[in-house]
């Protein structure tokens, strides 16, 4: 057993796409073991396009990475030390153990590897990527067989979850990928109806057109893992009453597209603040109307709610009425009344 | 009884803001009535910011209007003559009357005005614009006392709707209009905490820094009526789990801010295509884990689920793996493994 501990630490703030020197390497004595902890031997562990954002001053939905801070991830290793009650020397774990060889969890929070399963499972097809596909498929993609799911970064472990899941609940799969070699590998290993190379496409409009051609009957649900071209290709193509789980904006975590173009702010927002954003037509629920009137119409009786009119006179005089209200002339519900 | 009929045309399709000559005044005889149908003369009929997007010939979530039909829109009026069982001569009804003097309505799209309120109601507080609050807010909302709520167009009858609802719900309600006149109203008749005039200010940075201040909880349900500035000054201020019913987008109904800016694009068509789009974070859901071990692991055992792993052996390396990673380098879950 040796005696020290290597970890890779944040050296710097990369300044969009991170470069070696930003990482630096460091060897030090093994850490103390508290009660309640255990040492662990690190064997594997999860490298993760969510690591990026952590590397950045900006708090996002977690706190970011201190500069000389170990790099943070999962990982799976073997007890050395154990002061925890339910954990002995040589159990598999898994936790947080960043870049690192050796690393000391908490038994809150590590979680022991016993089902007979690779390790590397746990960061993967079974870990945290799985995890993430399973519950926001259900939760937020609510797939019904029949429809068709597009997904970019197909076969990343994601992608490759939920496109399985997708498929086996009965839908149409659609993988997005960057070359002919990944393509290949969702359609054969993933079991994908189709892949559309986003590589071969210099623009979100050519990109638009191969994907119109692998969902002929529209979009229903696009998983979003990358934001960018893709986006702007297939928001076009989504059916009514379609649903976008945002799981992640990769194209953008290390810089955005300019300054005019405020979607990145807006979807990664939407993204890292876990908003729930509903575009509704009144006129799709348009049965509950009599209930509305039932419990309203008496409030507006009484003047519990109350309300505005602002009345034009006269049909000629609609169009000027309109165009004024447009730029916010009116106060109040804008009214033609006839003589 | 006039036997003469007026109405307002689409004369031409508008380019950016719509013009008095985009639209025609035209007369003639009075359109026949069939079985089932009555004839009405308009009393008052309603101007909504939605008839913009008809004017344009791209389908949206209505067909457009054609170039020489009747502009479209509800209105209320008196039964003239009646070849529809349960309505008669004399009898106020609401329907899709358009902007004329008279119309001809099915009486399967044609309601009975006769609660005693002004018939003017049914077109506003207690019509399409009352009811698309009253529905939005409880649906796409989920207001919770204590909460905050910003909604621009806080004087228009959905805004004032949205406003008096959320309070009584116990909600800090704050108001965007535009002008002093329309702030005074916004609190003073309908009962707004705080009013923010968006004419006061050039930019979406300074009218963010204005409604801070008018937020200091920050913004848990934004109401979008408007799109452009205020969104953008919004979402920043907005709280973890937070919710956006997307209503409207008026300030990108006649154009959009240049092609380099995405984000109209993308926010209209979750308007009109009704997307639910949500972000999450796994972290928020990890109570789920086992049950998610339970269901997938045999499947993974089994070879039911597949899964493809990119390895990278040794620490030192991780860096070189995370970078090559970020541009889709990796074929599969990346991880790394110490020696």
């Amino acid at each position: 057993m040796s005696d020290q501990m290597t970890r890779i630490t944040l050296a710097r703030r990369p300044e969009g796409t991170p470069v070696p020197e930003d990482f630096g390497l460091e060897t030090g004595p093994l850490p103390e073991v508290a009660d309640g902890e255990m040492l662990v031997a690190v064997e594997v562990f999860s490298l993760d396009p969510y690591m990026r954002g952590r590397m950045n001053a900006v708090k996002s939905y977690a706190a970011a990475t201190e500069i000389g801070d170990t790099m943070t991830a999962q990982g799976v290793g073997r007890v050395l030390v154990s002061k925890a009650e339910g954990f002995a020397e040589g159990d598999m774990v898994m936790g947080t153990t960043g870049w690192a060889s050796h690393a000391v969890l908490k038994a809150t929070e590590a979680l022991k590897w016993d089902n007979g399963l690779p390790p590397s499972t746990a960061l993967g097809v079974l870990g945290m990527p799985g995890f993430t596909a399973w519950t926001g498929l259900r939760e937020y993609g609510r797939p019904k067989a029949g429809e068709t799911l597009v997904i970019a970064a197909a076969t990343g472990p994601v992608g490759a979850m939920v496109g399985q899941l997708a498929k086996a609940a009965g839908l149409r799969t659609v993988a997005v990928a960057g070359g002919a070699d990944k393509c290949a590998l969702a359609r054969e290993k993933f079991g994908f109806d189709a892949a559309v190379d986003h590589r071969a496409y210099d623009d979100a409009s050519s990109l638009r057109k191969a994907l119109a051609e692998a969902c002929p009957d529209g979009v229903d649900i696009y998983w979003e893992n990358v934001g960018g071209k893709v986006l702007e290709a297939v928001i076009p193509l989504m059916n009514d009453h379609g649903r976008v789980p945002i799981c992640g904006t990769i194209a953008w975590y290390s810089g955005v597209d300019g300054d005019t173009d405020r979607l990145p702010m807006v979807w990664r927002s939407m993204l890292t603040k876990r908003l729930s954003v509903n575009g509704f037509i009144i006129f799709d629920h348009w049965g509950g109307y009599r209930d509305f009137l039932t419990e309203v119409a008496p409030k507006v009786a009484s003047g519990e709610i109350t309300y505005l009119e602002d009345v034009t006179e006269g049909l000629e005089n609609a169009p000027e009425a309109f165009i004024s209200m447009l730029s916010g002339g009116n106060m109040g519900k804008t009214l033609v009344r006839l003589a």
